[in-house]
C-alpha cells in the first residue's frame, strides 16, 4: 500500500534514501522549502562514520557518535523521516517500496544509500572478519576486542594460538585510525589487567600498495609508518591476504598468522541498493551520473555521496570522503530547486578543502590544496577541532568534547563496556485487525473497576 | 582445569560472585586487606540497577549506568575480576566452576547472585513480556517502544491493534518509575512526530495489590496514583493478568488489552545458583542463612544481598533492596575477616535510613524510621540527589548529572537511538594448539620483508 502524507497543496515530494552526510545535507538543503520531504534510512540515526573506530576501541559510546534523524529535522515542518529499508526503485511509478511493503512516491529522489564492505572474494574474510561500517559492527568488535583480553587473563589455555594478535587488514584512514588507537587501549588496559602484559599484544597493519594512506602524498604515509610503529604498530606493506579461518591470516607470501581478529578496513562498493536503479553500474558497483548528479535517462533520480561515481574535470571518480558527500548531497539539493522553478541544472564540483587523518594521540596528518601538507601535535589539534566541529548536534558536541578532553587528561577510556545485546525478533503481521473504538472501551471498562 | 593465581605466600582466599550492590560492597570492604579476592560476573560491569528505568525510557545510555569492573578496583592489589557465569559450586573442593570450564578455588566464598525475573507461570507472560532486570533487556525495551512509534507513524495499518498501548504489570517501584517516565517520553516525542498525536500513547499500570508501591504506607501509593493519573497513566489496582499474546492481555476480569508491549515488573525470584548450594531454599528461591549471613553447614559460604533469605528481629525477610544488599555485602566480608583473625562472627542487622521512589519529573515518595513520609517536588529532589551521590565513579556521576541537567530544562532526551546489535557467537574452543615462539617467528619474517 503507498503511503501518502496528507498534502492539502500538492507540492513536490522528494525522497532522499539514507541518512548519511549526503542524505543529511541534502535534506538541510531543502528544509522549509516548498517541497515535502522523506528521509529513508534503515537506522533512525545518522552516525558520524570518521569515529567508529572511536566506538570500537572503546574511546567513546555509541550515542556519542549517533544523532536521531527526526530531533534533528524538529524545526523543519516540511521534512519526515521514515525507519525502513529501500528494496525496489520503480521508475515508471514514481516509487520506492521498503522490506515491510510501504510504498513512497516521489516526484524526485535522491540516492544516497552510501557502501558496504566488500571482501573481493578473499576466501573466509566475510565470515571470519570485523568489518567497521556500522554502529552495530563496531560495538560487536570492541565486545570481541576485551573479550579477548578477559579470555587470555582468565585461562592459561586461551594465552596460545595468538590470542592478542590484532589483525587490522587495509591501511587507509580507517586502518591507520583504528591501529593508533588499539595500540594505545592496549595501554590503558593495563591498569585493568594486573596479572597479564597488555604490552604483549600486538596490531599487524596490513596493507596490498606500498604506502599507508593511499591517497595522500607519499610523505604523509611514511610519517604515518613511522609513528605506528614507535607506537608498537607492526605495518606489513605489500602483502596480501589470502584465506582467513577464525583462528588465522594467511598471507599471499605464505606466511601465517594467528589471531582471532581481524579487523576489514580493506574494501567499500557501493550499496547494492544501486542495483535496483536498472542502469549499468561504474566501477565499485557506483551509480553513473550526469555532471549536474542526475542519472542519465531519470533527470528527476539524483545520486550523492559515496555511491556515486561522478567525475571531476579530470576525469577520475571522486573519492569516497564525507566532504564530497556533504557537497554533493548540497548540490543535488540544490538542482531539485532549480528545476522545480524552472531553471537549468549546474555541473557539480567539487572544492577541495583539505583531508586529514589521525594516528592517535598527539599524531596526525593532512593535506590541503596548494600542496600543503601537515603532521602532527598541531595537525592532530587541526584534526579534534574540526571532528567536534563537524559532529551533529549541540549535546553530542558537548558529550564528545567532554570525553575527549578527559581521556586526554587521564590517558582513560570510559567505554570498556561489553555489552551484548538481545536482538529484537521481526513482528509477526497482524492477522485480526482491531478498530480503536473498541480499545477505548475495553480499557474504560477496566478503569471503571477502579473507580 | 583450575586457575591458580601466582600467590607467594598463601593467603585466604575470598571469591564473590555477582557484581551488583552486595558483591561490589564486599569486595570494597576486603579491598587491600590480607585476602585475594576474585570477583566472578557474568558482565564486565557493575549495572545501576535503580536507574534501568531510566535506560528503557531514553533518558540515560546504558554506558551512564554501567561501571566496568575492573576499572572500579584499579587501586586493590589484591582484587581480581573473572567474567564468567557459575555454574556449580563444589563445597568438598572449595571451588566454584564457570560455564567455560574454568574452575576457582576458595577459602571464603560470598553468594550475591542476585535475582531473576520469574513469570509465576501467567502463560505467554515469559515469551511476550519485557522483563528489565539487565542492561540488554533495557535496550531492548528502548528499542521496541521507539520502533511501535516509527511503525504507527508510518503505516495507517499499523495504527490498529493498540499499538501505543503500553501495558505495565506490577506497581512496585519499578512499575511506578517506568510508567511515569514513559507518559514523560511520550510528550517529549510528539516533537519528533509531526503527524500523529503521540497523546494517543497511553500506559495501563497494572497491579494485583490494592496499592501502588505496596511495601509503602498506603498514603504514598495514593499520591503515587494520584500524580500518575493526573499525568495520564491508567492505573489498575486489584488486577491480576491471566494470559498474555504477542498483540493481547488478559486479564483475570475478562477484559482484554491490545498491546503490543507488556513491561513486566512483577516478580523476581533468587538467581538459579542458589539452586547449586544443595541447601533447601527459602520463599522466592533464597538462600536460608544464619544471623552472620553464612550457610548453616558451611561457615565459610555466606548470602549477601537479594538471593539472600536473612531475618530480622522481626522473624520477616529483609525486602530486596540495594540498601540491604550493600550493608550485607559489608557484613559478609567483614565477618570473614574476622573469622581468618580468628574471631566469632557477628549477627547482622540492618540499618534502615529510609527508602525512596521516583514518579517522575517533580515527584517522587520517600518513607523514613520513625514514620517521616515525604512526597512531591522536594521528594524528588532528594531522589535525584540521593541517586547520583550513589552512582559509582566519578565519571558516570558527572554524566549522569549532566544529562539530568540538561533533559531537566529541555524536556528532552538524548537517547532516542534504536542500535540493534549483533551477538557475537560463541567461540568455538580450540583444537591445535601453538605457542608463542612460533607466532614471534611467523611476524618477524614478515617485519624482515619490508624493512
Amino acid at each position: 500500500m503507498t503511503v501518502e502524507r496528507p498534502n492539502e497543496k500538492r507540492r513536490p515530494r522528494v525522497v532522499i534514501i539514507g541518512a548519511g552526510f549526503a542524505g543529511l545535507k541534502a535534506a538541510r538543503t531543502l528544509a522549509n522549502r516548498e517541497v515535502d520531504v522523506t528521509i529513508v534510512d534503515r537506522n533512525n540515526y545518522h552516525k558520524f562514520q570518521p569515529l567508529l573506530y572511536q566506538v570500537a576501541t572503546a574511546g567513546l559510546e555509541p550515542d556519542e557518535i549517533a544523532q536521531n534523524v527526526r530531533s534533528l529535522f524538529r524545526r523543519a515542518k516540511n521534512v519526515r523521516f521514515h525507519l525502513g529499508t529501500v528494496e525496489a526503485i520503480d521508475h515508471d511509478r514514481h516509487e520506492v517500496s521498503t522490506h515491510d511493503g510501504c510504498r513512497l512516491g516521489y516526484d524526485y529522489l535522491i540516492v544516497a544509500a552510501g557502501t558496504v564492505s566488500t571482501f573481493f572474494g578473499i576466501e573466509g574474510a566475510e565470515e571470519h572478519s570485523f568489518p567497521m561500517k556500522n554502529v552495530p559492527e563496531a560495538v560487536r568488535l570492541r565486545n570481541h576486542v576485551l573479550r579477548q583480553f578477559e579470555r587470555y587473563d582468565k585461562d592459561p589455555r586461551a594465552r596460545q594460538g595468538g590470542r592478542l594478535n590484532f589483525v587490522i587488514v587495509g591501511g587507509g584512514p580507517t586502518g591507520v585510525e583504528m591501529a593508533g588507537a588499539l595500540v594505545e587501549l592496549f595501554d590503558i588496559l593495563q591498569r585493568d589487567y594486573k596479572d597479564i602484559d597488555t604490552s604483549k599484544a600486538r596490531v599487524i597493519l596490513v596493507e596490498m600498495l606500498d604506502q599507508l594512506l593511499p591517497g595522500q602524498h607519499p610523505d604523509l604515509g611514511e610519517y604515518a609508518k613511522k609513528v605506528l610503529e614507535r607506537r608498537g604498530v607492526q605495518v606489513c606493506l605489500e602483502t596480501a591476504v589470502e584465506r582467513v579461518t577464525d583462528t588465522e591470516v594467511h598471507l599471499k607470501g605464505g606466511e601465517t598468522i594467528p589471531t582471532r581478529t581481524m579487523v576489514w578496513g580493506a574494501g567499500v562498493k557501493a550499496d547494492p541498493l544501486a542495483e535496483a536503479l536498472g542502469v549499468e553500474l561504474a566501477g565499485g558497483g557506483r551509480i553513473p551520473v550526469r555532471d549536474d548528479l542526475s542519472l542519465p535517462d531519470h533527470p528527476e533520480v539524483f545520486a550523492a555521496g559515496d555511491i556515486t561515481a561522478a567525475e571531476g574535470a579530470d576525469k577520475k571518480m571522486y573519492p569516497q570522503l564525507a566532504a564530497v558527500a556533504n557537497q554533493q548531497g548540497e548540490h543535488a539539493a540544490k538542482q531539485i530547486l532549480r528545476r522545480i522553478e524552472g531553471g537549468e541544472t549546474e555541473a557539480f564540483r567539487y572544492r577541495d578543502y583539505g583531508t586529514m587523518a589521525t594516528i592517535g594521540r598527539n599524531a596526525a596528518v593532512g593535506e590541503f590544496p596548494g600542496g600543503i601538507r601537515v603532521k602532527g601535535f598541531i595537525a592532530w589539534l587541526m584534526w579534534v577541532g574540526l571532528h567536534v566541529a563537524m559532529l551533529a548536534g549541540f549535546r553530542n558536541r558537548m558529550n564528545v568534547f567532554i570525553n575527549y578532553a578527559i581521556n586526554y587528561l587521564t590517558y582513560d577510556r570510559n567505554a570498556r563496556l561489553i555489552f551484548d545485546m538481545i536482538p529484537v525478533p521481526e513482528e509477526v503481521p497482524m492477522e485480526v485487525e482491531e478498530v480503536d473504538e473498541e480499545i477505548t472501551q475495553s480499557l474504560e471498562e477496566i478503569a471503571d473497576r477502579n473507580e
